[in-house]
């Protein structure tokens, strides 16, 4: 019997850029010489997904049935199993997975392990208020036996202020609160710092930190590629370089 | 009657970066302050699509039925209005219009109806050799009254050989070979270079050259985005700056 073909599929737009983000690191971390040895994707990328901040906090809409539709779509054109290139969407994940006998991989435990098997035992938070909240990221620590340390509440709010600014296509407004953010954690005891939301990657990079940067995005991609049964480019490690 | 809510179809994996090229530009020349601003896209990423130049050239499989299958699933996921970020393919962009009520907008139309409103007469043609031989611009300048310069036959060969560099995760490598190419037209009197494959944007940027560079890409997202409804944020122009 033939094996099912392969097909990845990506519930985004939230946000879009982020979507895009997780595609191009999806093509640079597969192995390939040629069109043909890449997989086959589809992307259902809707930005008008509510706001699961808002929703998680109780001030919005609930991004559920949004969600929901997408799943749908994915798996009406054949997605074989789904990313989700959302960390604050991952709170709404265990109901999505009750509406489909498609996988959806789960892009915070993937980088906890990740990060417990890099020998990681106290990680910062960079994430939204929502992905905080929820605990997402702590709860999944909890099990891999590491500590996750979240920013002070004055310090949370201007993370999720630039974070809008970058959904708002304002990347270098946010980098210096973020690269603050990161500083307080490090000085805290955190030996990595976790980009916890996929904006966080378009405004922050490595090089702007003394201490490692962990990409939820890239760890994604590599998940998935994986389990797609694709080979790895071999492009920079997801869990970031120990700083010199 | 609420009119149809637009969802931009895009055939892609032709190839895979340079579809991920075209969902990044989409998003940057969007004008928005939130993820709701964004309009909606479903992505059908078929990289396994045979050859475009290949099958041109009697080298290859017919890659029609690939893309029809994946047009089937842009419309029943609700596309209504389909784009196609490869150049080489709009040789079959006819067919794929027959078979579909869905509008499919032609990136190589747009791109010479651009230049011509630009005030450029001659313009030289960097593209695949299954581009320059079926001369889809050379068609399509024609009609706007442009002349369309192609390199040479060994220029070309370069010029295919660093698309497959590209292709192959390799960008630096083809830049050398572009940039002569390029410039050869120039001498020849073209007055703006196109990137006339969706891979050369990877490689190539107007601040390598002394001419301007027009990119289909972003003429294809700026198209789709006021086919759509959407306002543009005014990011750089697809048609290149004129040089100093």
């Amino acid at each position: 019997m033939q094996p099912q073909e392969p097909v990845i599929g990506i519930l985004g737009g939230m946000g879009p850029a982020a979507t895009a983000d997780f595609y191009t690191k999806l093509v640079r971390h597969t192995r390939a010489h040629r069109d043909q040895d890449h997989p086959r994707t589809v992307i259902w990328s809707d930005p008008t997904i509510p706001d699961r901040t808002d929703a998680l906090l109780g001030l919005g809409e609930d991004p559920t049935p949004w969600m929901l539709r997408g799943l749908k779509h994915l798996e009406e054109v054949g997605a074989t199993l789904i990313a989700v290139p959302c960390n604050t969407a991952h709170a709404f994940v265990p109901e999505l997975q009750a509406h489909t006998g498609v996988p959806i991989l789960h892009m915070i435990e993937e980088t906890v392990a990740l990060l417990a098997a890099s020998g990681v035992t106290t990680a910062g938070l960079l994430a939204t208020t929502g992905t905080c909240r929820t605990e997402l990221y702590q709860g999944s620590a909890q099990r891999w036996g590491l500590t996750v340390q979240v920013p002070g509440h004055e310090a949370q709010q201007k993370v999720m202020d630039a974070i809008q600014q970058i959904k708002g296509g304002r990347p270098s407004v946010a980098a210096a609160a973020l690269v603050q953010a990161a500083q307080e954690l490090q000085a805290q005891g955190a030996q990595a710092v976790i980009a916890g939301c996929t904006e966080i990657p378009l405004a922050l990079s490595e090089e702007m930190l003394q201490v490692r940067l962990v990409d939820p995005t890239a760890v994604l991609a590599e998940a998935a590629l994986r389990r797609a049964g694709f080979a790895l480019s071999g492009a920079e490690s997801p869990v970031g370089a120990v700083p010199s």
